[in-house]
């Protein structure tokens, strides 16, 4: 399997599934800050001009990161990673989606990539509602925590977006609300997340 | 069971299903553009602030479109509009996903409510770079369509939320490519689609 990668971007919780299922794969970096995603060579990979863009075995391409992580959930049915139960999966999956659709598609990325929101002189205004949308989603997410520690009875995919989002709120100054905190803290136990914290740079 | 909307909003793929697949439910309206689903009574209900929002039999709320349409789909397995093979069901899943993440999040939002993407003397770009996402959206999801008609072998969820995009292109005088254009009409025929326009007021 091939993971196509930006360091410290969304493919990054790819990378930290397939590292804790135990998925071997080769992970090849696209530099986005140079347009390498739009360019014909990688287009012809993914028509989206996005990462994570995953080359199976059979090398067909998988695209969007919770269709991904929730294939790569279904191999490897003995991590638990998606509930079998019909309710908890499909809450787990509710998680899943509003991370990716609201706080990561126009909170995070308003404070990573303000260039894509506006022009250079509302910069800071842009960041600013990318701030407010990430604080806003952590909040609704706190208030959906089952426990003390991860989002379901049990460690899931959700948990990987939810520690993503959390890393990008710690690095642009925002507070997390205390259970957000909580599953943050024990992701960053996990083996899985510290290899790929290392493999991206963040250590 | 109680279905939240707007009118024309991404509610009314939660519509269509429901009507598709013979499931009774009242249909309670949200006035976006009077901010009712910002007020503390409906935050209430849903912290997101946001439609859809379903509140099921036994009062629990769903929320996100592509959630509620796959609990819907799983409750009405007869309907087949989730495929139980797992690679059938992880493409419908990965349109889904690129639906609602990118071009009903970044494109169609952008056209429809360009407020939430800046400044009134901007609108007029905002517009335009919606355009632009939706339509690239659209000629990625017309490389991806597996045949004449529909995204699947079968008529799947991804349909509804294709058409509802493909809808709202239309309506913002966006051109259709062939497949899609294709679906749209088809979908256009059924007796769930027709039913969900008349009652939200489009015909
Ligand atoms: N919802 C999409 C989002 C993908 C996405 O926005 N990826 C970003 C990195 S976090 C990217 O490739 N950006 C490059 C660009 O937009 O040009 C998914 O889940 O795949
Ligand atoms: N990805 C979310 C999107 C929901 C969404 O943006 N809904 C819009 C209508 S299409 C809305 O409620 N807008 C009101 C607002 O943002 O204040 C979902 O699938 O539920």
């Amino acid at each position: 399997m091939r993971l196509y990668f930006s360091p410290g971007a969304c493919s990054m919780v790819v990378r930290m599934v397939l590292n804790h299922v135990q998925e071997p794969f080769e992970a090849v970096p696209v530099d986005l800050s140079a347009g390498e995603q739009r360019a014909p060579g990688f287009r012809a990979i993914n028509s989206k001009g996005k990462v994570p863009t995953l080359v199976r075995e059979d090398g067909s391409v998988l695209t969007e990161l919770g269709t991904i992580l929730a294939w790569v959930a279904a191999r490897h049915p003995e991590h638990g990673l998606l509930p079998t139960d019909n309710e908890a999966r499909t809450r787990v999956q509710e998680a899943v989606e509003y991370c990716i659709s609201t706080i990561h598609a126009l909170g995070t990325t308003r404070i990573f990539v303000p260039s894509a929101f506006g022009k250079a002189e509302d910069e800071e205004a842009i960041k600013a509602e990318g701030r407010r949308i990430v604080g806003e989603g952590l909040r609704v997410l706190e208030g959906r925590m089952a426990g003390d520690v991860h989002l379901a009875d049990e460690l899931s995919i959700a948990d990987f977006v939810i520690y993503w989002l959390a890393l990008g709120a710690v690095m642009s100054g925002l507070p997390l609300p205390p259970r957000i905190h909580h599953d943050y803290t024990a992701m960053q136990q996990l083996d899985a997340v510290r290899q790929s914290l290392t493999d991206e740079g963040f250590v």
